[in-house]
């Protein structure tokens, strides 16, 4: 059976080599004699896999004790909420950099908790990652989307000289390239683009700044329970944080953060230069800004989209149709997507802008 | 690989013909050629399987379309919250009926949002799901917990008169036996004993119930979001999704509700009867309200519980420590637990006994 080739934006391709892994581990675990998805979360089978998970991520992303590690059964949507209703008093101000749909999820959020001050924005375009901020008095923390998969921007560093701590919704980059730690309070990303199935998000965040909450939450409404409580409060995700491990071990094995950075920008950079140098395909996102995970473009016609789009249903490329709010196409390329797939899909858009020349 | 015999209280053993079905669809789901890890949530492949799980659920528990069927990323710890937050105002009271360390987290966790009243409790032993239920005037809703996983008490029909619509967490016992709609507002259950993995929930609530909610919550604490967008709001566990779907498909071929109830309540029996019957082991809970889904009991002495879970571990009988805290034995037996392994622990149970008699 072959498989088709998968620019899905999130859930997303997965490391074939982990995929097989977790075919025999559904019917054993590390020869427990047990599936995975059946061990107790409290038994030593588990706890091997939580750990060694744990020890994986803080590895490969170099992350010391200073830092938390935590699993969250939930999407990014559902830190939209929990961060301001941890840390955003009523009269308190998070600041926030908008480059898009996402952004302005988080935002409306927060506003239900506390004061909501936009620090930079890249409306109505969204083509860039704003590089002037202009931040609040005293923000409680400052709020960015490390990448936009829908309008397909990235930050190339963090926004500069935050006033407050960073908090990042890197769902969509999160160890896609050595994660840059200054200045963050916390970061969360949803598993289903670089780091396994959906379903579950990780955490990583100061402790410190974990500690200074807000009062009166229920258990697991607090980032700190998940502290205490090493993910386990209640029942996790096992699968969720399984598949993370399995996944990050594949990262350290293609040589860390630093090696799939480089792979990554080059499989984005034969995509940017094709479309760069074509007469009926243009990049939405401007140089400096463009991201290397998700790439969005257009075609010079409605009906050179669409002749594409057919095209590469027919030859095996799925998931190229942009987000369903911004049309176009889009090709997300996360660290699973295979070099090889990017010149075919180059080679095929080449071959549609030929046929509708 | 011999697969070890698995009485883990949850996450827990799963039918093995689906875990066959779920380790090929990781790799390639419905010959889409894509796996379900992978499948964007928004696609046609997706649609399929979430369409078909909802519609297997609806058959096999014969729900109508005054009734939604929500999927919800989380476990019942979170329903513990999310039903006061959306039902129970400050000045509202909700009656429980406290059978263990479940409905107590329940409580715990409603009163942060309004009043208790405890309309029946079963402490200090805990070995009863009471029969006389003392109501508050006028409830908003009227909690139980339809299995008592540490316990091992099941309701054998649920609370009479209510006068309030019923809100059930059965995480333990859905879809063990036919469902009881009548009076419920909504039921709630984890999936990771009888319904697939953990990470994921699975709601089943009245619309008209739903619908008088409380005002100015994040989208995703209200159940009506779920309603509204057929559960994707958000990324869903779409994985959760699918293997709900394969284990509800496979209780379908088992012949349903009533023919899995027939057979649960008999390998139950089998363990029952031996334990009335035993001179060294004694059931913890009593007739009428035992547990046909967690078999709780205890050893003449310390010694004998020891030496019995030191004799099944060597056997491939795995998981049947009682819970950290209450101490002692506890099988869990769900749905897809085999008949003949009830039969090989009471063989186990007599050998052991017989041997420190």
């Amino acid at each position: 059976m072959t498989r088709r080739l998968n620019f899905s934006s999130g859930p997303a391709a997965l490391p074939e080599p982990v995929l097989r892994r977790a075919q025999a581990a559904l019917w054993d675990l590390d020869d427990s004699g047990i599936g995975i998805l059946e061990h107790s979360h409290r038994g030593s089978a588990f706890r091997a896999v939580i750990d060694r998970t744990t020890e994986a991520i803080r590895q490969v992303a170099g992350i010391g004790d200073d830092f938390a590690v935590l699993f969250v059964t939930a999407g990014a949507t559902h830190h939209f909420t929990m961060v301001p209703q941890n840390f955003l008093g009523e009269a308190e101000t998070a600041d926030f950099c908008h480059t898009g749909i996402w952004s302005a999820k988080a935002m409306e959020d927060a506003q239900r908790f506390g004061k909501v001050h936009v620090a930079c924005t890249a409306a109505p375009a969204f083509d860039t990652t704003p590089q002037v901020q202009t931040y609040s008095t005293k923000p409680r923390y400052v709020h960015y989307t490390s990448n936009e998969t829908i309008y397909g921007t990235q930050w190339a560093v963090p926004p500069a000289n935050p006033p407050a701590p960073l908090v990042c919704d890197a769902s969509s980059d999160i160890f896609s390239r050595p994660l840059p730690l200054a200045n963050h309070g916390l970061i969360y990303a949803g598993a289903q683009k670089n780091l396994g199935p959906s379903g579950i998000s990780l955490v990583i965040a100061r402790k410190d700044f974990l500690a200074n909450r807000r009062a009166n939450l229920s258990p697991l409404a607090y980032y700190t329970t998940y502290l205490d409580h090493g993910s386990m409060y209640n029942t996790p995700n096992t699968f969720g944080i399984y598949m993370m491990g399995e996944v990050v071990a594949w990262i350290r094995d293609q040589g860390g953060l630093a090696a799939l950075g480089e792979r990554n920008a080059r499989k984005a950079n034969v995509l940017y230069d094709f479309l760069d140098h074509s007469k009926r395909w243009r990049a939405h996102a401007k140089p400096g800004s463009r991201s290397a995970m998700n790439v969005t473009f257009r075609g010079a016609t409605p009906a050179l989209e669409a002749a594409m789009l057919a095209r590469a249903e027919e030859r095996g490329l799925s998931g190229l149709a942009g987000h369903r709010s911004v049309g176009g196409l889009r090709a997300s390329i996360y660290n699973a997507f295979p070099e090889e797939g990017v010149h075919r899909l180059v080679q095929l858009l080449d071959e549609v802008e030929r046929e509708h020349g």
